[in-house]
């Protein structure tokens, strides 16, 4: 299967990524569907343009059309829907997903699936601080990186057709990783963050520390603004990686207590070195 | 005095901030010196026409002449400067700072400082990750605060005086605290997430990280490339508060530790509830 304007997409979940994808797709002229929970966000996917036609049923002629199935769910919300409802799907189907965490879903998932339906696992990093449907126009994949996440279990076809849809997303990066690279890489890179932005903000509550706020505090705690009932889902699907990676953060900040206290100014300085050094392979080019 | 553009201004140390303060002063039509210690920046400035003109040397007839005169210096470089040549300013002479902290210079220096100058502290919270002033550019006042940090040895005149530049110079707010306050608020607004921004680059280097970054990850770091000469001294300088502030910091990372680890899920949407709530506060209006 090719990535072409022929196949019919099919979205189940139309919340900020799944509302994402639908508006992008559109635009480049895809015939897209949705099947979602709640009919306003039907109604205000239609009213705007980004889908064909969507459905709050599990509408079997929706679903039984779609060459490519899109899942922007709650992991155990993806799991339960494959449990209950795969035999909807049509045979020769692809379908992927944009789940933050891995190991604990991909596995499940391909194991319980049909065989004439293929999983490929993908998660395009552009999760923001709002969600819902009605944010999608706030999600930019121009400046973000798109991961396929495979296994010995896909076929290569799976596997670009995946990468194509991420470039045809407009994705800055496609890239692909293994599982357990992926879960390791994300507890650093975001759920790391996620639990530091949200002790910061929990730690301390000074009165009128808004008004006395430099952009670093800003930029720190932006994802402070945290849908707590997706996150903490996450943080427990990929619990041993964070816990390690957690460990390692606060091993290195526990030295540089030491050292402050110390007053070791050129081991302060040695850290701050390293940390510049390292963050220039950060900017954006 | 009144901020007005008869008024002789001189800038001491031609950095990312002094440059900026002189690039908007000198938009408005004030008169403008500098002094500084590398040729460059002065033929930089000259060149650029953000200074009327500048001297590498102690030049008493410019520094003789000023009126207000504002250090944009580290702060053992601004107390050693008053040590040494306070005897070059004008009688009359109102000089105020953009050191970062405050309880460590602002009684030395007033303590010290000659009966006919006064010395009105000030913060404008607007450094960057870079330094020097060839990027004074990139310093934008309009998001700013700008903090006033009077003592009871500063007179309404000057307070106001320092005011009227903060808005001068652009700043969204001016606001003013005591010394305490604005060491204890520094320590956690802006220190404490240099330190975590530092401890979090340098406690990891998964090969090809930056290839999977999202946004959280980069507005996390921005500030781990840090002036590591500047950033030492402030630390040190505001050491007890700094380190309460990174144990309360501590404190609250490892109460999320231990609930992820207990798979407290509902301890963990608890305190990522409260720190959506708190963040909200801080969304610029």
């Amino acid at each position: 299967m090719k990535l072409n304007k022929e196949l019919n997409i099919l979205i189940v979940g139309l919340g900020l990524l799944g509302g994402s994808y639908a508006t992008v797709l559109k635009q480049k002229g895809f015939k897209v569907s949705a099947v979602t929970k709640n009919q306003e966000d039907i109604d205000f996917a239609l009213n705007e343009g980004i889908i064909d036609e969507g459905t709050i049923e599990l509408d079997s002629k929706i679903i039984g059309k779609a060459d490519l199935v899109i899942f922007a769910l709650y992991p155990h919300i993806f799991v339960e829907w494959i449990e209950k409802n795969q035999s909807l799907l049509k045979s020769g189907a692809i379908i992927t997903d944009v789940t933050g965490v891995k190991g604990s879903i991909v596995y499940k998932i391909q194991d319980m699936l049909r065989p004439d339906v293929e999983f490929i696992a993908a998660h395009p990093m552009a999760g923001r601080e709002m969600s819902g449907v009605r944010h999608c126009g706030g999600v930019d994949f121009v400046e973000a990186n798109y991961i396929v996440v495979p296994t010995d279990k896909n076929t290569h076809k799976a596997i670009e057709l995946c990468c194509e849809l991420g470039e045809t997303l407009g994705f800055k990066r496609v890239a692909e990783l293994s599982v357990e690279s992926h879960d390791k890489m994300i507890a650093f890179l975001s759920q790391l963050t996620h639990c530091i932005a949200v002790s910061l903000m929990c730690c301390n509550n000074i009165s009128g520390m808004e008004y006395y706020t430099g952009d670093s505090f800003r930029d720190l705690t932006r994802i402070a603004q945290i849908n707590d009932e997706m996150w903490s889902e996450l943080f427990l699907n990929n619990k041993d990686y964070l816990l390690n990676e957690m460990e390692c953060f606060r091993k290195s900040f526990d030295e540089l207590y030491d050292k402050i206290k110390a007053e070791d100014r050129e081991g302060m300085r040695e850290m701050m070195r390293l940390s510049t050094y390292r963050r220039k392979r950060f900017d954006k080019k």
